[in-house]
């Protein structure tokens, strides 16, 4: 044989061995999918879930219950290991007042999760601001005495509805602080929700050091509208606010984790996760439900297909993303403290809509190994087309801080999102099936080709 | 000035013109998706479509009321005219009995459209088929007296649920005629549906030439589930069945059309268009209710703007799609006698779920304008990513045959769409408002180009 036709062959040889991976990339999620939306594990687990257990705070006994129940559930798939990370968790307990009118019409309110109580009727006139600079604006002697009310709607022209809600998010996380600044007594924000309806969005809030802690409540966009017709019919609005939550010391509670352990670098870990714990408000389905039956569904695709992952294959439920983060943070710091490294790591944790792609936290040449055409290819099928540069999660955010580069965030279609969002209408019946099961099968297969591949040469 | 200097200016000249263009068609899109998102005009439009109207059958009393709600509509528009177009139509009367059960057990079941009816009560045994060539298989001599359950499941496995829709579509239409061959006594279908549940799903069926016109059901997926689960045990399952639904004599209707003219090529037709009639279950909400207000919205966006089209903007909402096509017969033939030409014609008729992009059946030229970079770029930020080959609609198809080109069909996700489709779950309330809203905006922004381009070079 001559060098030349040596050299051809050699050419030829590894041309068709890599159309054979290519191949082999996908049957492999083909298989995924046709298994997610034949079987319905995910959409079986997620009923389970919401309709067993429900809304699930951290420091709940359904948080504990949600916990053992995850821990059973990925023991019965027989993985390499399924084992509990203690986590101190915050205890915050929305009580059973809970009550807001309006010259003596009540409106559908509800406390923001880490609000202080009224301690009784808390009384006083409403004054509305429409951000933060107006409440400055205004200053203290317009604000002293008052109950600020927040109307600050979420921008519908944004098309993506994370713009939206994020470019509101200060004024129920701050709005308290902010506005006791000027001698508020209490605020009241608009719910930070897509549509005009009858359900109050709750979601966490902090106090400022030092700030004066006075007491938060969300009402439904609905009775913001009425409120702000009422207002600018220019009679006083006297309101009446009662609420008895209160924060409890902190709980023992737990990260769940299972792993597939890596043939070829046992020692790298490849994360997939979601949170276990949700807002007490409808049942966690969306948020974050979805993200738990997710990751519980990819670890269970790759033993399923017999599929060992060359780097560790880990799903963590964490605990506390809604209320603090502890989860999140206890994971990033320990696993550093045992000196792991991550591959990357994948975070479900924006419902169980119709998967639209990725958001990529990530060095150049690891967003451009994502980007790849050979990549786009095995994903279009499955109307996968973003991969774009963008957050990766709350609760494996903290992994940066400790030097790990790689975090991607799975991004289902953004439109329904904010009707669900920490209300009571987040529940099992508003997950559709198809878009949830899609979701774990997305996940599944860049996992499956992060893994193989290690951000290297596509076949 | 030299030559070259002259030239170059003028290159500089063009390649501002273009990014001029550009900014424009951008910033025009941009106008059409912030107006429907706050106005929520087509939400409105489908609000009272299904709320003051609701199904409407062709020929039905309420589908001479949507002819009136849809002009007075338009009329309120200020479109250069608004007009009728008389239609012929089939009027086919489910009638009020409509039974099927099985061994004394009720099932959920629902006339085909088209039937005839039982006249009284029908009784039979069961004999279970998948395919027609299960059928074939068994023959006259099983066949024979019997009532046949074709059992044929939507395959879950297609990403596309269209596909899975259109593999089982001939059980409906055809398996009256084809198991009367053999001697059956009537049909029952498992219902064309992507979900296990409790709602059967109508549809259109017809009777072969000669054939022996046998009465024809659809029952409830969940249902058909319980059936085949009956007859696996071996026991004879024997059915009642009543149903007086009956085919009475033609009846006037309309196609209601509105017109912005053009100013460049008034003789050519730019065709937006759904169709009005719907099945008589549930409100016909996505099927078609959501392509009729997307028509209706992507006209008035022009006229809301002040886009005076290069080419005559015809929105046409067809009458009786969904059991004969004579709206989109009569319109295809009378509008070739007229001698008119359509630049393209383009038809929502797939629900009002979230856009994913177009469906293109034109010669290769005219795909290649749709496919290029700058009008990827433009749609790019609205998540419209499919420009595929593909089939247009059943309103705008007739067109074909009298020499048309260029027909587009809208397509949203279809992951949800078969669970509403043709059944009482079709109602308003299954249609999500920024959903249906991007579809409007999304269909308005391809007329745009299409009109200011007609296929040409896009600056």
């Amino acid at each position: 044989m001559t060098k030349k036709v040596f050299f051809l062959a050699l050419i030829l040889c590894q041309c068709l061995w890599g159309q054979a991976q290519n191949q082999k990339d996908s049957l492999t999620i083909r298989r995924f999918f046709d298994e997610t939306l034949t079987v319905s594990e995910s959409h079986n687990n997620l009923r389970e879930l919401c309709k067993n257990i429900g809304a699930r705070l951290s420091g709940s006994p359904e948080a504990e219950k949600a916990v053992k129940w995850a821990y059973a559930k990925l023991k019965s798939y027989g993985l390499d290991t399924v084992y509990l990370q203690e986590v101190k968790v915050p205890r915050w307990e929305r009580g059973q007042v809970e009550t807001f009118s309006v010259n003596g019409k009540s409106l559908r309110a509800c406390s923001l999760g880490g609000s202080v109580g009224t301690d009784g009727v808390l009384e006083g006139e409403i004054i509305e601001v429409r951000d933060f600079e107006e409440l400055e604006k205004l200053g203290k002697s317009k604000i002293k005495g008052k109950i600020v009310f927040i109307n600050a709607p979420l921008d519908p022209k944004l098309i993506d509805t994370f713009h939206a809600y994020s470019a509101c998010g200060s004024y129920r996380y701050r709005g308290a602080s902010n506005a006791s600044e000027y001698g508020a007594k209490a605020v009241v924000i608009r719910s930070l929700a897509s549509e005009h309806d009858d359900f109050p969005h709750t979601g966490s809030m902090g106090y400022a050091k030092g700030a004066v802690k006075i007491p938060a409540m969300a009402i439904s966009t609905n009775d913001a509208d009425y409120l702000e017709k009422q207002l600018r019919t220019g009679t006083p609005q006297k309101a009446k606010m009662a609420m008895d939550c209160q924060t409890l010391p902190d709980v023992t509670s737990y990260n769940v984790i299972a792993e597939l352990k890596g043939k070829r670098n046992p020692e790298r870990i490849l994360l997939v996760g979601g949170h276990l714990d949700s807002w007490d408000k409808g049942e966690g389905a969306h948020d974050d439900g979805a993200g738990v039956v997710h990751s519980m569904e990819a670890i269970r695709l790759f033993k399923r297909f017999g599929i060992r992952p060359n780097n560790t294959l880990r799903c963590i439920l964490f605990m506390n993303e809604e209320n603090g983060n502890r989860g999140g943070e206890t994971y990033a710091k320990q696993s550093t403290q045992k000196g792991e490294k991550h591959l990357a790591a994948l975070e479900s944790d924006r419902g169980g809509l119709v998967p639209r792609g990725f958001s990529v936290d990530a060095p150049q040449s690891r967003f451009a190994f994502l980007q790849q055409q050979k990549i786009e290819d095995l994903l279009k099928p499955y109307n996968l087309h973003v991969m774009r540069k963008g957050y990766g999660g709350v609760d494996i955010n903290p992994l940066k801080k400790y030097g790990e580069q790689t975090l991607i965030g799975f991004l289902p279609d953004p439109q329904r999102y904010f009707q669900y969002h920490h209300s009571d209408n987040d529940v099992f019946e508003n997950v559709d099936r198809r878009e949830l099961e899609l979701g774990s099968a997305s996940i599944a297969s860049l996992l499956y080709l992060i893994d193989k591949y290690e951000f290297g040469v596509v076949n």
